[in-house]
């Protein structure tokens, strides 16, 4: 944060919601130069966000070329339409996670946009977020190497589309383009069901007696992570995207329904063989996520047991470095009671020997 | 592994099933210079298992104290069986990950076992294990610092528990005296029914676009990863724990349904409210589990940006070492095409502010 290098995006950005994302977004520009001007309708989280030095209060003859909204999913269309009448010069995106539904609403019989304030609107939606909400959590870098998704409506202008982009990669996003249904679709295949069935397995936890809770392993614990969200802001999001994401829960349920039918009656003609091709379908459905950098790749692992003492993983690590070997992921990984962890390092397959002797040889335990 | 401490477990010791288990209990028994007996079905794995130093080939007047039986579920009843018998003085058990069904089979009416060969089975079971299984995964800790349960039948003489505690003391795992039916429920939510739900909710994923696949984040990964486990196994585990798996996944089941139903109409009197309610007992329910070392203790996070380069990881946690703060946890997230990961270090509260500081006065960028 050293470098102010130039900005993409000229003129003032005005960001209408000075919660996580747009707190986070007024600082990413902040940091490269840009004028920021903040909105929220709370003046004490507008206050906290000036203090953060994401942007300055609004003042009489502001003049924004871009306006983010970056409100929750419910208020973004009614948000966007009052931004697109009162600057009939600006471009305006949203952030919001849903596409579709803001999109109906604005270009509804109930809407007072025209035609061409409704040219000046490009949605969009960055694939970056924390548990944990509100400026308190923004960050300049929330959105480095995260995809966006710019959502554009057919016939819009390249160059209020380019506006757009410049934000993105401003903020060191990847941009992506999709039509509006696409992206709800996606995005309800990979966050919105999954966090439902997080939830939902989350909640059978919920009372369960500490001997059975002792026993949880890191498996539970990552099908569960995401399940710690605000409820609030889910629903809302849910809700906006109800239709693609009831089609996927409800290919879950019917599913789940045949594995309950099979594990009712194990012994029945075919239902270790529905069992295990859920299974097997499961297997499949994993094996196609891309990988890092957005290669399907496989890194090969080392797992090296480390003592649980203040400096033993950067010892590692530093060891690692001095061999030559880049740490492509890594999980660790401890058990109640143990002090002692395991360090799970994701590799290139072509140095994983090296890695595996050269460790060996400065006196690490390899696990596997 | 380079000192042999001497072992709790007296005599030799016979493990049936050369897999990833028993070859694991070779190991870790082997390095502790117990003399280990290697059993299994298939001749080619048990060579390999032999390879790897897991033990030696039985040989005519081996007389075993204690046997490990770690064949998979369906065959564990019928192999301990035949072990008790082939060796009247032996204490036996198995480190199946159900108990009830196994127990069940040695009871029952057509079990040819007497009284006194049953008084000297103790069922066991080792949380611990990998998404890759065989012999050629073996490593010697596997089990350190996990929980291993012991479920000894009710009469059992204190001397054959003893002896199988010693077992698992001596590959430093941790003894957890459960009943059968208790281990048997407890698995089932800590373990079977988020097996089942994360593969399909991976199975959605199999054929979708990768357009979609594209905008996956570590939630859908994480929620999704243990689906890559070996159906063959899985489909033995949750048929033989099938009557505690059924009651889980019913309730979620239904839970499911009440979803979809508020989903199918979001502007229905209530369906908000439903819907926010099944998403906050997930947070109970993620709350309710234990964190690191067995406590329910939670850790504050410092969030660093890290080029990713060979070495960086390293001159992080050995900086970190420097200032003297231990890593309790910690996460490393990439975005497909990004260059620079966030590494997320869980500290305990009292060093973050610390940790923080010093960090950014060396020049380190704190993403929050």
């Amino acid at each position: 944060m050293n470098q102010n290098p130039a900005a993409r995006v000229g003129g003032s950005v005005r960001v209408v919601g000075a919660g996580l994302l747009g707190a986070s977004i007024g600082l990413g520009l902040r940091a490269r130069g840009v004028d920021v001007i903040l909105a929220d309708a709370s003046r004490a989280g507008l206050h906290l966000a000036v203090d953060y030095g994401a942007g300055r209060i609004a003042s009489e003859g502001d003049d924004p070329q871009l306006i983010v909204v970056a409100v929750p999913p419910d208020a973004t269309a009614s948000v966007v339409a009052s931004e697109l009448i009162a600057y009939p010069n600006a471009t305006v995106t949203d952030v919001a996670s849903v596409k579709v539904a803001p999109l109906a609403e604005l270009e509804g019989p109930g809407s007072e946009l025209s035609a061409a304030d409704l040219a000046r609107y490009v949605g969009s939606h960055p694939l970056a977020g924390r548990e944990r909400g509100g400026a308190i959590s923004a960050r300049a870098d929330l959105f480095i190497g995260r995809p966006w998704v710019v959502c554009p409506r057919p016939g819009l202008s390249r160059e209020r589309v380019g506006l757009v982009e410049h934000l993105i990669l401003d903020l060191e996003a990847t941009p992506i383009t999709l039509p509006a249904d696409a992206h709800d679709a996606a995005v309800a295949l990979v966050s919105h069901a999954p966090q439902v069935v997080a939830s939902l397995m989350a909640k059978r936890l919920d009372g369960a007696p500490a001997s059975a809770l002792g026993l949880a392993g890191q498996g539970v614990r990552d099908v569960t992570r995401i399940a710690s969200g605000d409820p609030e802001l889910w629903v809302q999001i849910l809700s906006a995207n109800a239709p693609a994401v009831v089609e996927i829960l409800r290919a879950f349920r019917d599913d789940l329904d045949e594995v309950l039918v099979a594990l009712g009656d194990v012994s029945a003609s075919g239902a270790r063989r529905t069992i295990a091709q859920e299974l097997a379908d499961g297997n499949a459905g994993v094996a196609g996520l891309p990988g890092k950098h957005g290669q399907d790749r496989r890194f090969a692992s080392v797992i090296v047991m480390v003592d649980d003492t203040p400096g033993e993983l950067g010892r590692l690590f530093g060891e690692l470095g001095e061999i030559g070997v880049n740490i492509e992921d890594l999980r660790l990984e401890h058990s109640p009671g143990a002090q002692v962890g395991l360090a799970e390092i994701a590799v290139l397959p072509e140095v994983k020997t090296r890695a595996m002797d050269d460790l060996s040889a400065r006196g690490w335990r390899i696990a596997g």
